[in-house]
């Protein structure tokens, strides 16, 4: 009974700080780090890195759409497949390379924002995604959406799939999250989410909102590091899941 | 009798372009392509590889200082030894990973503009630079100026160099180029350039304006290809080296 | 009988040049500089200001969406109104700027790209664009394209319209442009062009590719200057439409 | 007995904000607002305007270097004079369109950070610096460092100057900043910050650390906002001013 806790982090820029990464680095067993295009430059990667290795965390790239200022949450129209992966790939290239000069290997890719909206719902971005990862090294796993274009995509290619739910929200029928604009599709109540997670982990499965299951286990579970109380927030659902008699650790290893 | 003949390609932006690349690409045996911090995006850098592919030329990582509007041209001060290894890994594994999507894996590094003569000035920042490529790939080679910090950190960390000299440029005595201001340091007469170069190869040998000689094998002759008749005065170089009696090929393969 | 030629300039950023811009202020009587968000800087703007004002050409800001890379040409998803505002504004004040250091008052603003594309279809978005205009300098002037959006919302807002066609685009019923993915929507035959314009300069009437007319006295022509021929093009239109007994001159004063 | 309280804000770019603008807005009578390069984008500054009137507090445009990821702290090397009057004119002209947007007109201009440092030291910089303040609008007052170039530029240019001083820093002779990396230089102890900003104000003098002295009206003293307690301690130099029985307000009104 072992289960990934997962946050996104290395979300600053510049002079910039998103979030508190030391602290959710001391709780989370994985962390997906931005790769310098809507957020994350080479210092704060690696600096990144390095508190994830000190504390025997693991982590991946995270890339999103080249747009700094919109922080990679709106989608960009009109590129290519091809541009997708070239996207895709110079972005986990440079995490790759930042790795290596801290000795401490990335472990799988999760895409950002609008561009993990999109890879959700498209199974040809999904795919190109999928194939720049495959290009840069095929050892490296793909967090995906269990039910959607991503998990398709992992299946596809031959790339380990890291199934991924995210602790504050509700599904879509088509397993993608509920639009945020939906009254209750963001949850709050901290005890409601944490009884949530624990429900969808112990019987590997996620519900959608009008009832619709689907059977998958679970193998990371997104917790958000930016809002105030995450950290409050994120360290009360770990206590609960080791409480529950899960061990916390990322479900990878590189 | 082989020599290398290579140039800086890759170098437009978004819409922008600089230079004629695919006739330069007809020419030269070895590119080195801007990856994105001061020229060079993703897609510009995968269409040069794949021209670099299709005529089987061969291609290295030409990582700059972050300074997009100047060209990377002006040094950024400031940047601790960390922060150049992060930079300089940041690119190269970017261009790796576009490499790898073309499935035609670079040879080497060059660093640009400012950085390229901090770097040969600099033991210090010249050893950072390298510390980077060999995090990356220790088999890369590192192209570097002979005489100077490039030279000697290559030396000193193992890494293969690829000894440069520059066809329209004369020599200080550090072996450093002479600054640009200086009358007479760049050379503009076609005669005169490739008299000076097939000296240089034949010789074995570079010769500083003031006399002082270094012998040192050539691995591999820059020309421009961002200036007007660049592509003429390339065509022309390769044609009087091809005559007397070289051959014109990469000096390092994959 | 006087008529403006105009044309999108300044287009280049950083070390990167787009068209002959001295060329077409040779030709043209307005010029709409680049802002600094799609294209320009402030040096090649205050340039391109100076050429202007060196043989008295008239010029206005340029605005486009914050998208580097994409030159503008992209939808960016999400703005709000008071985002659209500000977007414009920004940019017409810093033009009007750079135009007070070279002492040639800018006399309008106009849309560029993706931007004008929206503005044109939708009336909230033109009137955000109208009172970011109005806001700097109520005696500026918009370029607007008759029987769309930016024309009712300077009509609206009691901003000097400046009706702009297109030399080379054909029209849809709603005097948008049609699509360029649509068959013969950019004319390439110069004698058909310099016809067409003719036509409508002289008729005062635009007409639609299914018949549409639409009556209204046209103020400018916008000729482009970043494309082969464009600059050979531009000229044999003025000398048609100066043959035609036009005289050629910008539509406002400063 | 009036002084005036100002603070470097609008120091957020896209999703990152820094420093804690409302509450600092409650405590001082100016504020120096970023205008995008370095700092700041079209909407923060706008909603930092919004903010400053709501509050009835004067404004400047804030201008620095181009060099985001930098936050404008490095200095640029070889921008020629009319590249310094460009750069500052873009930015105090776009933020002069965003003050007509929220109808809060600004009173002055503050460089920013290494291009406040160049202005203080270098006289041909400070006076292209005040030149493309002049350009804009002539009724701009220049924030300067008494003592130093920007303060002989203002007199030089008919510029209103307003006397500058920094309430945790010493002074060296030259009445620039002594050095941060020089023991001393930056005042922690609340105690004494405020006892020497009353002592500077009361007899309208600075003092260098060697003690020679500089008899200058002190038009405005700076607090930083960046800094964790730097609320708290703006807040007990504004109550130990006014228990001192001076008046905080701007000392130039639009």
């Amino acid at each position: 009974m072992r289960v990934d806790l997962n946050s996104d982090l290395g979300e600053g820029y510049g002079p910039w700080t998103m979030g508190d990464d030391a602290a959710m680095l001391d709780i989370v067993s994985t962390a997906n780090i931005a790769c310098g295009f809507h957020a994350g430059d080479p210092d704060i990667m690696r600096a990144t890195v390095r508190l994830a290795k000190e504390r025997g965390v693991a982590f991946g790239a995270h890339p999103g759409y080249n747009d700094l200022i919109g922080f990679g949450r709106r989608r960009v129209p009109g590129l290519s497949l091809a541009e997708i992966e070239s996207l895709v790939a110079y972005q986990v290239g440079a995490m790759a390379a930042i790795a290596a000069l801290e000795g401490h290997p990335m472990t799988h890719v999760k895409t950002h924002g609008a561009l993990g909206n999109v890879s959700a719902d498209d199974d040809a971005t999904a795919l190109a995604v999928g194939r720049a990862i495959k290009a840069v090294d095929p050892k490296l796993a793909f967090m995906v959406m269990p039910g959607t274009a991503t998990a398709r995509a992992a299946e596809k290619l031959g790339l380990t799939p890291i199934n991924e739910i995210y602790a504050d929200r509700t599904y879509a029928d088509s397993f993608n999250l509920s639009p945020r604009s939906e009254p209750g599709s963001v949850i709050h109540d901290p005890d409601l989410l944490v009884e949530r997670v624990i429900s969808m982990v112990w019987e590997g499965c996620l519900t959608s909102t009008s009832g619709k299951r689907l059977e998958v286990p679970i193998g990371s579970i997104c917790v958000h590091g930016d809002t105030p109380g995450a950290v409050a927030m994120a360290r009360q659902l770990r206590a609960a899941l080791e409480k529950a008699g899960w061990t916390i650790g990322s479900s990878v290893h590189p």
